[in-house]
């Protein structure tokens, strides 16, 4: 943590790390809106798997995907926005980690899709973070291209496991939460409650075998909100697109939610409801974040120029 | 039809189109390998829909998507894959139709997910194609970017629909499916028996609304086969990546047939099952071609540099 | 076959069994409506296994489910509805099979639904049928029920596998096509093009394994037309209850297509739309005939007594 | 309230309802097992919809579905099985309602899977209980069958809402938690937090328009544990017959969970895993609880008397 920026304000999680978007719990740290805070995230698996002759089924605890959270967005109210700007995300350490699990991925049975099959075999891989490669032999060394795969505030009166992505956000695992972005949360409880963590050096649509390249980070946000202006489900923008995310199964439900916020999005823009729908038909985009978390993350997505009105 | 080119034979359906991916028909036209051909496709309304004024519920056929095929392929045989290289589509219009069917879309209620709701209205979008672009009005204005909605071969023993994407092929509206590409098919019948048609001057992810960008269109092809090589789900390679279609409900099976046949195709190139769910965990990529069809399709890419092996 | 009746004609498949639901094929026999026949059907491995030792992936041929037919209805023309009554099954010999068959049924991966994992071990199950009961051991020792898994109309224009449930019927595997019952079919072709086949001397609910106790057997049926009246799903009708199949995928499509299109049939009884939905919230019966085939079937049922209108 | 018993405790909730699963909440009641207690149940809107000109949408709160709870159960350790006898449920009213909401039922359009479709009509339907009977008109006139909608226990770190049914219990709809029959809950919190409600008149099969025959309710229990008894999925035993319920998306995942944990039942009375597949295949039974929810919930059964083993 050498290189740690002393001008903005460090947030580490003082105890435990929270394994679920709760607002049953004690905030960490209170912002201001416009304030940069540059916040410690833990890798999914609490950073305990480091060799690849580590078996995960022995190794890893109770939970995955420890948040670092929750924190208290002074002047945050249930109908507000909150819009979190990704400034960046600089791995805290030089190696990444991916995993078959038991039980866990896109090709595989799971608890939810149970089968009488037997299960995959346990494998870890390690990759070593240079030159803005992520590595681990010949064949698998990859750009490094982080984003947060969990980022979300705390429900209205749930509390939802860190790894579920719903529509507060949560677990999405999309590419798309990543610097340079804005992400757009709804706020539902008296000061947000943000929670983010499970930053990944780089990931695949879908996020095949469950596991993107698992790291620990420093990840700077700046937080900014748009009072009285409800949202349902999180949205993204980029300099070039707006984006919604859907979070649902089947995968079809995920990508209607998707597209159907997307064309209210349009619709605050001017848009009639049904223009929205034709110029999405012919130019709208729609992606698998991942495949493999308890609901599945499809990005519904329009390019800014094709969005414009006289 | 006066730019046809000269050098080239052209194939057109000289009676009624299929309205079936079927080897229960009379091939209207023997192809060699090596051969190219231009072939003449109508619109996925056959060519019916000419004016913001037409009420589709009254104007239309019992059938939709007529294909023009089959199309003999000289020496095809069961066993073997079909690659159709996509050399050039050309309008053979100078306009494009979409239509707001009843109870057709990817945000409406349908015959195979039926509810007790009122339908959408209907609707007609009559785009000018010039310049490139496709421009229904200032908004609605889109680059030109064609495709083939449909293309496919006969299946074994079944006839199908030509509204059905499957592992044949067929409908898939996958905007991959376009000039520069090769598309590998199955040949379950002698003579592969290949349909094509469909054309869309532009189309956005999931084929929103139900309905592209259509056109009637010349179609310049050329064949190739591989002999004894059998593929159970349609590819496409880029220039640049080697993709496959899967298509199915729900869409998260579209998506796991998709995957694990890529998975199957870099085993072909001689990757390791496991290491390739690694790569395409951390760089596939995975979008919805149609949400709309009988199957949704979806398509899983990856960049050939990453497919290398030393 | 000794105990064959002489008084009704008996129809055996002449040739080749169809392994589609199809109009392009020779009608085997021409029926008139009224006259009650007897069909002998073989099972859905046509009758190729005949000991646990067999090994299911060696002994199969490229097909399953053998139908007999097309048998020819005259006078049915498209838009009638075909009623056939389902006087009799009679097991066609004392044994029934079961089998655990590679990548097919409802705990494991599929061609649709793949995923990495090794499949299920083969295992093959023989029953002895005797005294009203299958038997295979001690625990496996069940009552006979004898249905139809398969029973249905040619498609339109399409050519179905036999494997397919669907609008027109096929392998919808619902323990409710049994003797006693009329089973209501459209007519989509002239002549209908009626086959049936897959005789099960009982079945689960769902075909857990995707094997049910599998005979042949000989099949007494009477057919009726009812003239001009089209219906969109199979329907079938005991004594006391009004049932309606849907198959489609996921399954909640196959849960939504089949209680809609009971609400339709209440309609058609003078029911309001919205007093039906109410009816069917409170008294409707809804189970699942099978998860394992293409499309899983749903049975929306409800009983007589609870339809009457003053 | 006058006919209570004054020989079984009564647990009536002393202050607000509680709309999540929750164990961050403050016990309203400790229970002994072995204790026979009446809890008092209010219907899913509150008792607030009282007549057919009611709206819905303008008379409900933000929230639905109260839950009377938690009940401590006294030496309940996570890790138990809490067995749960219904003793009796008694409307504490001679009146039960049901309602078309708008976004909400099985046969429209929902926040989960959205469409551009209006809104169905709102509708109430008032019912008299008497009798045995719970009569709304000529034709909405159904026998007397209670049961509780929801019932379960507090997830292990989760606050999940009281309209989903997942593998704590919760808002299941099956009509099998009813008088007479034993529900097994899993234990994941000291103390296990009891909660139930939603009491339900009847109900058929998918609880189709997503709101059943509401009643408050006295409702008489009995707890027992199950010391360091495991179980992921609840478990329902009737005299005749061993059920487990399933609760996911898409439909054919509750299927598998219900059927996979019937048959980890089966292997704990020592059968065989894939005996069991194939009994159930047989012999199994499967139907539709509820259609509607966030979750939908599926039934697997086995009659008892097809588990003995020698």
């Amino acid at each position: 943590m050498e290189k740690v920026s002393e001008k903005v304000r460090q947030i580490i999680q003082p105890g435990e790390h929270s394994y679920v978007f709760s607002k049953y719990l004690e905030p960490i740290a209170h912002v201001k809106p416009g304030e940069v805070v540059e916040i410690y995230t833990k890798d999914a698996f609490e950073n305990r798997i480091t060799s690849e002759k580590d078996l995960p089924s022995q190794i890893l605890g109770d939970y995955l995907n420890p948040q670092t959270g929750p924190i208290y967005i002074d002047g945050a109210e249930p109908g507000d926005t909150l819009v979190v700007h990704i400034i960046d995300i600089e791995p805290d350490r030089d190696w990444a980690v991916s995993v078959m699990k038991e039980s866990f991925g896109g090709l595989t049975s799971t608890d939810l899709t149970p089968m009488l099959q037997d299960p995959l075999p346990e494998k870890v891989w390690i990759y070593k973070i240079e030159d803005g490669m992520v590595r681990c032999n010949d064949q698998l060394n990859f750009p490094l291209r982080p984003f947060l795969g969990t980022i979300g505030t705390a429900p209205e009166v749930e509390a939802l496991s860190a790894l579920t992505p719903f529509n507060h956000g949560g677990n999405m695992d999309v590419p798309d939460t990543k610097p340079g972005n804005k992400v757009y949360l709804p706020v539902r409880t008296e000061g947000a409650f943000f929670f983010t963590g499970d930053a990944h050096a780089g990931q695949g649509d879908g996020e095949l075998c469950g596991v993107a390249l698992e790291i620990s980070a420093r990840v700077r946000l700046k937080f900014e909100l748009i009072k009285n202006k409800e949202i349902k489900w999180p949205r993204i923008e980029s300099d070039s697109e707006y984006m919604v995310v859907g979070s649902a199964r089947p995968m079809e439900d995920a990508a209607r939610i998707a597209y159907s916020e997307l064309i209210k999005w349009m619709e605050e823009m001017g848009w009639d409801k049904f223009e929205a729908y034709q110029a999405l038909t012919q130019i709208g985009k729609l992606h698998v974040g991942n495949m493999v978390d308890t609901y599945y993350s499809l990005v519904a997505k329009i390019d800014k120029k094709y969005t414009k009105l006289d």
